[in-house]
């Protein structure tokens, strides 16, 4: 089943034609739909991906899962994934290049010329270039953030001066073309705002408002100013040994970025 | 790979051993994982899902996906899943039962006495039986809401009641071991909520610092109430064929049940 023919059993053909009329209706009368490319990577995590995966699906993009080959992706909740398309494959000209998170997995990456080289290659052409959580650590190793704001999940994002950028201070950090957002569940957020850019606000509120993103967490732990100092450092010191890691990866990364 | 060779190699697993003997330290010294049955159906959004699995996946809960055959299941983003257990594999006794959303496939489930019967007799037995999004209208025609407070996606939530349930006002319905989310981005909300019941408040608040889930949507249209009834209606009026459809079945459900 091709993805016009799931569309058309799922129902939802007719609400996604008139979602995208609408953006086409503020815009060019034919605009080609927004071509992104989303890495994926073994130790990914799933909701880094599924987030934003969900906002630009009702956009009608054109979604790419891309890797080194189509052999299937774990990632962190046992759902496996296949690329769509390869590093070869995947189209020199992306509308957005986008790297989801997953700790282990990232600092794999950051230290895979392969995955670095990709990155840097389509990042020097896409017009948006985006990351969700630690996906930003891969971005920054692969040359990309020196110069720009930018975060990552809280309890590794004082990592990426290192490899250049600025931190900043926001949920979702925008500087000129760099989209890049906090930990995990931060892609719906990021998701909406980057579906603003690509349409306009109009159609990314008909999507928030399709996917009831109206959030009402039931404690306030969501930050560490929310969290307290404590639970904090808690998962600060238990995570030492694999912050430690990905600290080594970047100072390596400074390293060859001559930074 | 298995899940815990995975868990090791993602770096996860010394942090969530500590997260479960946290949970584990207030409860029973040797409590069991609990045992999560989670639909999956053809035309089901991935969101519903992957947002609890997620928290459940922190909580090392014991997860297997549950279809009538092993056969991949499509999604709304394109992402296929595949099943961990049959209808006649998955265990009798579930901690926690749950239906994600997706509305034209829900409605395939409501008319699919092979799906209504395996929630049936599951449901019966669970310690909860939850959804997110349209999952609860599959629940309902089962009949394992009637006499219940629940909650679905906002546009199709006032037919619960055809059903016997009675409509609750909260994103994140609570009614004895009933739990009911609204639309797709609920489910992460949902899944804390109910991650603190299965455990305590405390892990559930260090699982919500590690997904950071500070929410900060760009917009206020999550719900009709923040949209305003232009878009709440352009929606309802696009919509409208499949409303139909699912008020439909929503009838005949409440013939079959006697209600």
């Amino acid at each position: 089943m091709n993805r016009r023919d799931f569309s058309i059993a799922l129902g939802a053909l007719p609400l996604l034609s008139w979602v995208i009329s609408a953006a086409s209706a503020a815009g060019p009368a034919e605009a080609p739909k927004p071509k992104i490319g989303m890495l994926i990577y073994p130790g990914m995590i799933l909701q880094d991906l599924v987030g934003p995966q969900t906002v630009f699906s009702i956009l009608q993009a054109d979604i790419r899962l891309v890797w080194k080959d189509r052999k299937p992706v774990m990632t962190d909740v046992g759902i496996a994934l296949t690329a769509n398309d390869t590093f070869d494959t995947c189209p020199p000209e992306l509308d957005v290049l986008f790297v989801p998170g997953g700790l282990g997995g990232s600092i794999a990456c950051m230290k895979d010329a392969e995955v670095t080289g990709f990155l840097a290659s389509r990042g020097a052409r896409a017009r948006y270039v985006t990351s969700v959580c630690t996906g930003s650590l891969v971005l920054a190793a692969a040359g990309l953030l020196r110069g720009y704001q930018a975060t990552s999940h809280w309890y590794v994002r004082d990592l990426l001066p290192l490899m250049g950028a600025t931190l900043g201070a926001e949920r979702v950090v925008e500087d000129r073309n760099r989209f890049t957002a906090g930990g995990v569940t931060s892609g719906i957020d990021f998701g909406l705002t980057l579906a603003a850019r690509l349409s306009n606000d109009d159609t990314a509120r008909r999507i928030q408002l399709l996917i009831e993103y109206d959030p009402k967490p039931p404690f306030a732990a969501g930050s560490p100013e929310g969290a307290g100092p404590a639970l904090t450092q808690e998962i600060l010191q238990r995570r030492a040994p694999l912050i430690a890691s990905v600290r080594k990866e970047a100072e390596i990364a400074k390293e060859r970025l001559g930074i």
